[in-house]
């Protein structure tokens, strides 16, 4: 028996959070054993990495570290969590995963697609997503539904030429690997992206 | 201008240590600016990185997530300290450096050599050492020579199996970088060896 490994993926602001929630939702209400995880993170090893990751401090990290300790937290979590979970049928839901690491650190921030295609490979093996729920909204329009972009946030105040640099990047791998990618329109609302999703999933993998 | 970049590797307790402090006096007394490095560490970020590697609580790890963390050490060290040092046309020595990912997690770990050999590739770029001093001497005959093995060192406790292992990885990789590896038989005396390290680094390398 072998479970669902099903990540999503899309520019700040597309409504990555709502899908998985409704997501969640619907699998707690129908019963489906479903485990929902979010990168990095997931486990105590790839927390700690998660905390170098985040640390103000670590300021001078360089690009290829930084895709390194992504990598690291990364392999500890599909170890550990992941590979048990689809071992056991279960569904596994991730929200960001490899494809995050190739339109930001690969991208945008320059250290090239196929570097970072070449490393997830290592880093990931045979554990690829049966399917990646890209949602496909251009930054521009994402930032002014949701009134711009916070401030706070390390990621989402860098320029909109970044953004559109990780949007191009997620296109990119889109179109490397269309046979996992389904790209959902996500200028619609909630509900109408919520529809295209459920039906896709349902069709492509074990979710009923 | 550029320096030369030279890495010391072998088994445990060939005379690694020795070696590499004999070249730090030499280059000394000569007055050659030299920089002396020890993986993991070297920079901030990289000795953080090195107390979640040689922390008993995270024994959890798995090998794929040490070597990315290794590598994640071994990007910031490259790009902070070691990549500025060669362009000032400084002398960069490291006690272990790629060949012992490859020896230790793809030889003895089992992660294979040919991962490894990939991270490596990904991890260091263009940044590779002239030169790799390796000090050819079987665990067992240097484990004899000092006495058995310190029981307290987590690498050195490990099996004879574990330790030959580690050995027949370092021939692999010396054998597929012949240009790079000088294979110094360290069987010999601690001078004797030394006559034959710095003779070679005076032919191969900027060593004046």
């Amino acid at each position: 028996m072998k479970g669902s490994f099903i990540t999503f993926e899309g520019c700040e602001g597309v409504g990555k959070t709502t899908q998985v929630d409704r997501l969640k939702r619907y699998l707690e209400k129908s019963g489906q054993p479903a485990l929902f995880l979010r990168e990095p993170g997931g486990t105590v090893i790839s927390e700690k990495i998660r905390e170098m990751l985040l640390s103000k401090e670590n300021d001078k990290m360089n690009g290829k570290c930084e895709a390194l300790l992504y990598s690291a937290a990364r392999a500890q979590l599909l170890g550990e969590v992941v590979a048990p979970a689809l071992e056991k049928g279960s569904i596994v839901v991730c929200d960001r995963f490899t494809d995050s690491t190739f339109a930001y650190q690969g991208a945008a921030r320059g250290l090239g697609v196929d570097f970072i295609d070449e490393l997830n490979k290592l880093t990931c093996g045979d554990i690829v997503p049966d399917v990646t729920v890209f949602l496909d909204l251009h930054p521009r329009e994402a930032f002014a539904r949701k009134g711009g972009a916070d401030k706070n946030d390390r990621l989402e105040s860098q320029s909109i030429e970044f953004h559109e640099k990780v949007y191009l990047g997620y296109k990119e791998i889109a179109s490397r690997y269309p046979e996992r990618f389904i790209c959902v329109d996500a200028s619609k609302d909630a509900d109408g992206v919520w529809e295209e999703v459920i039906a896709l999933l349902r069709r492509r993998t074990s979710v009923k």
